[in-house]
């Protein structure tokens, strides 16, 4: 193959576990994406801890190459003192070479606040855009068909017309991303009659009904489990708690069923039995088998992660990475705006 | 016994599948209260329909009587429409018996909206209430210790001040029904650092810690399963989407486990076998075996289930509403606001 490598910066300091599951996930992805096109990851960090972090690995079939930070940032850094004072960070770095062009997208399991700061900064907002979002993927019953929660919690206090721009963003990703078309935007509400909910809501309501998506109208917590939506719109301090709580779920069922093993011998007998169907559907229903949380609106190709990202989960970030690159995900979302805004401004007026 | 007998008015056209589900509700929980106190029951909805449903029954342990009402409340009803133009249905008719004396609490497993502003307008509310509330519990790892959400979606636009009586409410509420001692408040957010949140969050921390109450600050979505907290504390549109969210992750499982067993005759055995565990586990985290969700703050014993309610859902409604009644959970929230008074008064200030 001779096609241009896609050079994806890795924040080897980001997550919980970096830089080892970082290095993981980079020789996984590898491995996949060789298959289609050349990949180059660009590690950022301290040089000298990934190094040696790296010859731990067989690395044979990983093109890499190392850019050296010496600062972190942590989980506890605010994204503005970020902005201000930690420019040698792994995470400001490699955002500023992406903006750059020094690498085609960037991929961190660090601080989402400081990322998604850094990045609306660094690389600007795609045209139309007032609020780049975070996503993220719940499972649903249909198989293969998770939904995307616009926003996950980068906008606590979403007006109107930024919940708008969630579903233009969420729809243009789904489209590229997994071929779907026409997605289906459900807005998150209490009921589903048009009246429900706070006032946000129900404006929203109105500007979705008058775009141009493939709006269903509103949705109840109940729907998003069941694949009703492909795009599940809410703001995010309700889709924060929201995909917080549903992380949960599966650790408290694992408590439940050990609590119930050790009550008999016969218990934990059957709770063995039950193990192999058990950990086949919890594997389904796992965060991790989405990959990182895309950050749309900016003008570049940024997937987030979970701070706890297994090497799994950084391996499917990266893959989310490339195809936001190859799927041109951003000029998709900039052509969905032109094609929106005569509609939206009609309904703003 | 010669006590008193607690007489419950019961509406008996309430849920979907009303009026069955109602009378055997009934009859569990005189099995049950009759051993500790005597118990009444006043049936109230279509005297004809209800007499040919009872007579489906053993009622010999049953007390009970029957006011007739002849027009019902669908959930499609709008609140203010009952008030204005169904004063002749089982539920207004229900919480007006209540009012005036003749029963000393209303249980209904129908329109939620509707019962909980009709309750409002009749019982009036509690002295220091601006908003009553409705709370759901979620089960928790912590056994025999569920978690009370307020407000589960009567309240959609919390203010500080709403917030913070919820949580008066709840805390009065749990002490007097499970008897724990100083129950912990944890105030529903996206971090756990006082300046998160929306402003009105933000806001109900300062009420909160400046509170007579037991307040452990924030808590994510995550929390809320470990059991961090025994109120839980949020708006009703977030309440809202959560307890429906929940409700629909025991269906969604089973939908998995059933698409899995239908692969192979080895997974179908491999799911037979762990269905006895699975079933144990699930019927612990039903929200039916918590009973009914009590509306909190008006000058009455007021039990509000869930449209679907199940004979066993309805015998916990009135197990609810008898607790209710005998630990004067009434008296208790109105104590609690004027102990609460001084030092609130002082945060508006």
């Amino acid at each position: 193959m001779t096609a241009k490598p896609i050079r994806v910066a890795l924040d080897a300091m980001g997550g919980d576990f970096a830089p080892l599951n970082e290095i993981q996930g980079a020789i996984a992805a590898a491995k996949i994406v060789s298959r289609y096109t050349p990949l180059e990851i660009i590690f950022i960090g301290k040089e000298k801890e990934i190094r040696s972090a790296l010859a731990q690995f067989d690395t044979s079939e990983l093109h890499y190459s190392i850019v050296n930070a010496d600062e972190t940032v942590t989980m506890d850094d605010e994204p503005s003192a970020v902005i201000k004072r930690k420019r040698n960070s792994s995470l400001f770095r490699g955002i500023e070479l992406h903006a750059d062009g020094y690498a085609d997208a960037f991929v961190s399991a660090g601080n989402t606040g400081a990322v998604m700061a850094t990045a609306t900064l660094i690389l600007g907002r795609i045209k139309g855009v007032n609020r780049p979002t975070i996503g993220t993927f719940f499972p649903t019953t249909q198989k293969g068909r998770p939904a995307l929660i616009l926003d996950a919690g980068a906008n606590i206090e979403s007006k109107p017309r930024h919940l708008y721009e969630f579903a233009v963003m969420g729809s243009a990703y789904v489209t590229q991303i997994f071929g779907v078309e026409n997605p289906r935007v459900g807005l998150l509400n209490i009921g589903e009659e048009r009246v429900k909910g706070t006032e946000a809501v129900v404006q929203a309501y109105e500007l979705l009904e008058n775009g141009p998506l493939n709006f269903i109208g509103n949705i109840e917590g109940r729907d998003i489990l069941h694949g009703v939506a492909d795009i599940v719109v809410c703001d995010g301090f309700t889709g924060n708690i929201l995909l917080k709580f549903a992380e949960s779920i599966m650790s408290m069922l694992k408590a439940k069923l050990r609590a119930y093993a050790g009550q008999s011998f016969l218990h934990k007998t059957a709770i063995g039995l039950a193990a192999i169907p058990l950990k086949a559907v919890f594997k389904e229903l796992d965060y991790q088998e989405y990959g990182g949380i895309p950050l749309l609106g900016v003008n570049g190709a940024v997937i987030i992660g979970h701070g706890k990202s297994t090497p799994k989960a950084l391996q499917n970030m990266i893959l989310s990475a490339v195809e936001t690159v190859r799927k041109d995900v951003n000029g998709t979302i900039g052509r969905a705006f032109v094609a929106a805004s005569s509609s939206s401004e009609q309904s703003k007026n």
